[in-house]
């Protein structure tokens, strides 16, 4: 591993990036609810956007800019209201944000993006926003990552940002990242598009090509968010967007080279760790389950036979209640949709085997709710069909807390 | 309509059954968890079964033998233990129980059905399922109907028993059924197969071709039971029985008759009755939801629609709340995977617009509290495509009492 990984800073850890976080009264609870992250020198820009079919305004604002390849000094973040089902209104809204945000910091309209998250269908009180621009423009700070990363927050319980740092043609390379959830976090099919209920940002002051940082964001999303599931449902608002400025003066990277290849292993470190993160912090979550499938006939029976274990209520329940009910996981392959032949799986829990030829392993009872009991542990199960097919899904319990949040969420 | 339905009573209601539900010993709690259904003489029969991968043994016994059209005297239903994952050693206690059940009744063995639903993957203590049988046969009785529906019981508050009357060339004919639920009940995609984790048993006293009962069947199943989910998780031992005794003498229904029609209309009456009590009675159920999507580019498409927002865990929970937080539903449309144009998209709740041009419709929230308030509403969403493709599902909502139930069933 050629580079260094940390849980903190966040996006202001590379050179030539501001942020800050402040309140403008999005939120009832006083909470933070605005971000703003802000490069002096044009970034490069790479983004994945929910592929749900009511795609939030902000989305389809920034989706647009992104897609031609626009140069971006900033983007806006609000958390507290969707801007989602809102309409023509919705988007000039959105348009509106975005230029206000230009305006103030002296930036041409068309290279500020904007996202939102919160609830969906209520209008943007844009009085509220417009406070929200003047407030986070003038609390633009170099160490502002952190108060960025709680701003973004909605039902998570922690912020959550993440740097890496690396050496590229001699010159020192940061990439710094912060993400949130927590609920609306499903995977969906379509490897090379993103479907988690989330917003991630990622700021890098390495000098890559547009189409470069467009791959990292691809394979990365592949290999992180993809794989992740807290309630199987897939939100309207989801972003991921990567900056890159440039700052580092690193000689440009471009694909096919051995230095992308270093730069996006440092980039993929730091999708992965944030995305175990939104899981570990998914709401409600008293435990964390890696789900690994192999010896299926195709990666893609291997993935759909993850994603039926990981959201099963039944599975994520006993998982709740350490109860190593592996019928349940058996149960929720076998209804998959997959093929294969029930009397060659098994399946283990925290390496011990639990079930040989589709049967009881005979592990006891006590030391597999050992397993169980604790915050993080996985499961393996081998399908045998003589394939190669290999998956892992990353997922939660379902507890009260989750029933407790969703069900009281409005009221 | 020219039946009569009431819901009581139930497999004992047509001449020529006895029935009866005891306690052998396989429940923890001491309720009871055998029940057994007999004609004196021989049924005409028909199935449905799980398509899960593990399937339990007694689905794989009992299929074998209907596939092959024997004729059946009885079925021996225990609850308590699925006799699933249990392998050879599984098929060859299904058997058994068969075959003790035939000779205590001075049966052929192929002449005898056995069901089980319980914990996946715990071998049958074979002494007390015989037990059970010695007991079952002698409480057999012509009024056991009520202690039947009682002993199939898992997770079900209330036995589910059902009976229609009509006449059939002048010939009176009942058809009486039970069912249980109430966990690992969802519906799945192949129409003409049975995906819900659910018992079902139907008795009826007419004169019927194995053809016809077969047709009441797979058509009856894409009315009732495939159109609903609790917790989208679809079981092992799934399995719906159909048994048809000749005794009301009247003159043999096959298919493609107006008695035929008639027949399969009180039929089907009896299992849509019996499917939306399972989801009332569904484990923790709070709620009863009617989802129905129209509009849809076809039908299949307002199914795969239906199912998503019938199985997503933030409707759930918001309907468990009583909040009409519409934008989780146009969220789970949305991401279901089917095509449509968000801007065109209405929704109701209880017949009061929620969302018209997929944006919110202005009925006041408290007025849709009130809807949400009631045990059983329904929501109607408009895709508005153009084509006319409809599909209804029945689903409960998620709550702190199936959490409860799942994640303590075991200890």
């Amino acid at each position: 591993m050629s580079f260094k990984l940390e849980e903190t800073s966040g996006v202001t850890a590379p050179k030539g990036y501001k942020a800050c976080g402040v309140t403008c009264g999005l939120k009832r609870s006083g909470a933070p609810d605005f971000a703003m992250i802000y490069s002096e020198t044009p970034c490069v820009v790479a983004g994945a956007f929910t592929s749900n079919i009511f795609a939030a305004a902000p989305v389809i604002y920034d989706r647009e800019l992104v897609s031609h390849g626009k140069s971006i000094h900033a983007v806006a973040v609000n958390s507290g209201n969707a801007n989602a089902c809102t309409g023509e209104e919705g988007l000039k809204d959105a348009r509106k944000t975005a230029e206000y945000v230009a305006e103030k910091l002296g930036l041409k309209a068309d290279s500020v993006l904007v996202s939102s998250t919160g609830r969906i269908g209520v209008p943007m009180p844009m009085d509220i926003i417009l406070h929200g621009v003047d407030l986070a423009v003038d609390a633009l700070a170099e160490d502002g990552g952190e108060t960025a990363a709680r701003a973004i927050m909605t039902t998570d319980t922690v912020p959550k940002a993440a740097c890496a740092e690396l050496a590229i043609g001699g010159k020192t390379v940061r990439i710094g990242a912060m993400t949130k959830g927590a609920g609306m976090i499903a995977p969906k099919l379509k490897p090379t598009e993103l479907h988690a209920t989330m917003l991630c940002y990622v700021t890098t002051d390495a000098a890559i090509t547009r189409r470069a940082l467009h791959e990292c964001i691809k394979r990365a999303i592949g290999a992180s968010f993809n794989r992740i599931t807290i309630d199987g449902d897939t939100s309207t608002n989801d972003t991921v967007l990567a900056f890159a400025n440039a700052q580092a003066q690193n000689p440009e990277i471009d694909i096919d080279t051995p230095e992308f290849e270093s730069f996006y292993e440092a980039f993929e470190a730091v999708t992965i760790n944030l995305a175990k993160r939104m899981v570990l912090d998914g709401e409600g979550a008293g435990h964390f389950v890696e789900v690994t499938v192999r010896g299926a006939a195709s990666a893609q029976d291997a993935k759909i036979c993850c994603e039926s274990i990981a959201n099963s209520a039944l599975c994520k329940t006993a998982w709740c209640g350490c109860d190593p009910n592996w019928g349940r996981v058996l149960c929720a392959a076998g209804y998959s949709g997959i093929s294969f032949d029930a009397s060659k799986a098994n399946l283990t829990f925290g390496g011990l085997p639990v079930v040989k030829g589709g049967m009881d392993a005979g592990t006891p009872e006590a030391t597999l709710v050992e397993i169980l009991r604790q915050r993080s542990w996985g499961l393996v199960l081998d399908l045998g069909t003589g394939g190669n097919g290999e998956y892992t899904v990353w997922t939660s319990d379902l507890t009260h807390e989750y029933v407790t949040i969703n069900a009281d969420y409005h009221t």
